[in-house]
């Protein structure tokens, strides 16, 4: 299977018995129209009827806190962004070979939470837009092909940027030719006292095989927060010596912050924790809260040269109903203050994680930044000779995230092992949500131990 | 320049004199957040504040007859499609991995339109997404890499279907070694009697071609109306040839409906009217009349070939917002009989410019199906030694595009030559606003004449 860890864990496997006669009905329809890529959730899908803030209802009424859906990012059905949607759905649509007030409000709104000399940007639909954008940029700006990524990234479903994301490519096909992969820093599995140099070196060593190979090197493209390798919250910095190695090598650096990005590390952007500013900067996912939107913040000297040798449009991206979302999203994370509730809170429900790692060892390690937080499960039985105490227990995390389910909390994994639970919900958690979380985490850990 | 002809045509230039101090400061807002990106429609660009039905409305007040923008097919605000969004909005916005009675209604409803065997459907957000999904799946299946597309034929943005867009190539770069261009099939330049059987002759060429250099061909990617070579519609029939030879030599065939599809043509899926059924359907544009859609529908053998290699997810393709919006338009299409409405008025509006062009020699040509019309300008002056009355005039169209827009009429152009102007309003156009164009186009001809 050359799923991603995380679809594989919770993929529903149609012939699970105990599914009543509607749910059944519903699963038949679907399979009849998306066919075998009728993937869902959880052994027993949940049949879903609405969601508000950081909870879900499904049909029976059950209700489910939601840390799995990085996108709702100001909470589901978040009344101020439905409300500009709304409105402007009843005035204008259209896209933006025309001057509106709104889109200009918008970039330049956007454009203020990112440091110099990111002054640019090109609206898309999507992440993977975003960085299969990013990616024929680097591509004209350096005349280079090839792209260095870490071990287990994601960047996203179009031809060229799955290339760039081991977890879709082809069973048994050969990696392509134009990428490189590098291990991604890491903390708990190694003894490593400078993840940075590293990881620095590796691409260094990278760049080398590119060359040696005839192949120009054009980008780096990283996930600052390393989120399908398992996340990497530290230590801070550790990302400038990898990009300044890049650019010695003439290499741009592109910094996906699809999953990190809009506050969810307790920053706006992530790669401001480590002090080191990317050429390119993809963001997607919560941008607006579940509308389609995607975009590529950039120096305006390369979208200069890029523009002038490639004519780039996109029929929806940044168009009316896109900017007015948008805008109402950055409205609710400034108003109310979201960033700074996702350091805070993040840092309690991080302290009562850590308080349980105490009582169960099956908890490996708990780590994260702002609401974005990984909590690693190991083996605690099995002891091979060479046992550490890091012997990687996914199946511990399969059963964990359907009991959770059961219990009310909607959770996903993450990892090369598949075996770190992560948690992102929107950024307007509370810390009772966050006992709430926790303390069924300890009742589905004492029913397994 | 590399930019396509519809885009150059109507480029804004900013140092175009009679700005108001109003219009050039946001101009100048959006150049600092836009950089070079920033092209706008028109010499004198229009400052927009609202848009309903067929009309968009300026700031000042003006109202133009919108006969460009072929995304809100049911109308610009169309009201039926905000309440849906509006209604959803407040529910729930989620993703696919969910059991939800909205996405399967709607997937069902618009798998009904389709003829055996396109049976699935797989959700994206755009139509680059779904041509550069059908590409990803026509390659898995097929083992094959070349594409054959059309002369002037343009698919998208991303970086895979870029290179199935001759007018998104790199400028002075050589052609992608995947990809063959064969010439549209042309009735107005041509005496060919048959130009379907040239078109698979062609195709035939171009597939011997790929074998010549040791690639494997692995689809016909085709524009069933040949959207951007200058439209043709007919005559019916003429495109089964093309697809059997691209069968016979184990090809697949794309038919991208995302400009001609959903009734602009004034039957539901332009392919019908050929009786030429392609392998996959990409779908985009007018899918959600202005909130980003797309989708591919498909096979299910080939989704399921190609879902045992590589697992595909999109984020936001069909997720409840997009799925409650895309039901709305299937509504409004079907509930008012858009599409009907689209063969009668696209008739009435034919015949009114046929008589148009009667008393105008500069219109060499005007043909169409449904509410997708092309009316093609000649030189009518300087008449070369082999001149045949069919010298293309690009100038005229700028000229009238230009002066249409101050008479309230938004039109584009297209073509190889950029000299065929092409309508394309919403399908809700009434006989009386057909009238208000061609009268306003017959002004114009007047004043140039």
């Amino acid at each position: 299977m050359s799923t991603t860890p995380i679809l594989n864990l919770n993929r529903f496997d149609a012939s699970a018995p105990g599914l009543d006669a509607a749910t059944l009905r519903m699963v038949r329809r679907r399979e009849a129209a998306f066919g075998p890529n009728s993937v869902l959730f959880y052994k027993k899908p949940i049949v879903v009827a609405s969601a508000s803030g950081a909870w879900m209802t499904d049909t029976d009424g059950n209700r489910y806190l939601d840390l799995y859906n990085n996108v709702p990012c100001v909470g589901h059905s978040n009344q101020h962004v439905a409300n500009a949607i709304c409105n402007q759905s009843r005035i204008l649509s259209t896209n933006t070979r025309y001057l509106y007030e709104t889109i200009h409000d918008y970039a330049e709104k956007l454009l203020a939470t990112f440091p110099n000399p990111l002054r640019n940007i090109t609206f898309t639909c999507t992440g993977s837009e975003a960085n299969d954008l990013a990616l024929q940029i680097v591509r004209a700006c350096t005349g280079g092909e090839g792209i260095i990524i870490t071990e287990n990234a994601y960047h996203g479903n179009t031809t060229a940027v799955a290339a760039c994301s081991p977890s879709a490519w082809r069973t048994g096909a050969p990696p392509p030719a134009n990428i490189r992969r590098v291990p991604a820093p890491e903390r708990f599995r190694s003894a490593d006292p400078d993840p940075g140099a590293t990881f620095s070196k590796n691409i260094e060593l990278a760049i080398n095989d590119f060359r040696a190979n005839g192949l120009k090197p054009a980008a780096l493209l990283v996930d600052t927060y390393f989120t399908s390798d398992g996340l990497l919250d530290g230590p801070a910095g550790f990302l400038a010596p990898a990009f300044e190695t890049a650019r010695k090598h003439g290499l741009l650096v592109i910094g996906d912050e699809v999953q990190p990005g809009f506050g969810r590390t307790g920053v706006m952007w992530n790669f401001l924790r480590h002090n080191a500013i990317p050429d390119l900067v993809t963001l997607g996912k919560p941008m607006g809260n579940g509308f389609p939107m995607g975009g590529v913040v950039v120096r305006p000297d390369l979208l200069d040269r890029f523009t002038r040798e490639i004519s780039y449009f996109n029929t929806f991206g940044g168009n009316a109903l896109a900017g007015a979302t948008g805008l109402a999203v950055l409205e609710e994370l400034q108003g109310r203050q979201l960033v700074a509730n996702a350091a805070k809170t993040g840092a309690y429900l991080k302290k009562r994680l850590a308080e349980l790692a105490k009582q169960h060892p099956c908890i490996g390690d708990v780590r994260g930044a702002g609401l974005f937080v990984g909590v690693e499960f190991v083996k605690t039985q099995d002891k091979l000779p060479q046992w550490d105490g890091r012997q990687p227990d996914a199946a511990i995390v399969t059963r964990l995230v359907n009991r959770l389910k059961e219990l009310g909390v909607l959770i996903g994994a993450s990892g090369p092992f598949a075996n770190v639970i992560r948690a992102r919900p929107p950024l307007c958690l509370t810390e009772t949500e966050a006992d709430f979380f926790v303390g069924k985490l300890a009742q589905a850990l004492d029913e397994t131990n």
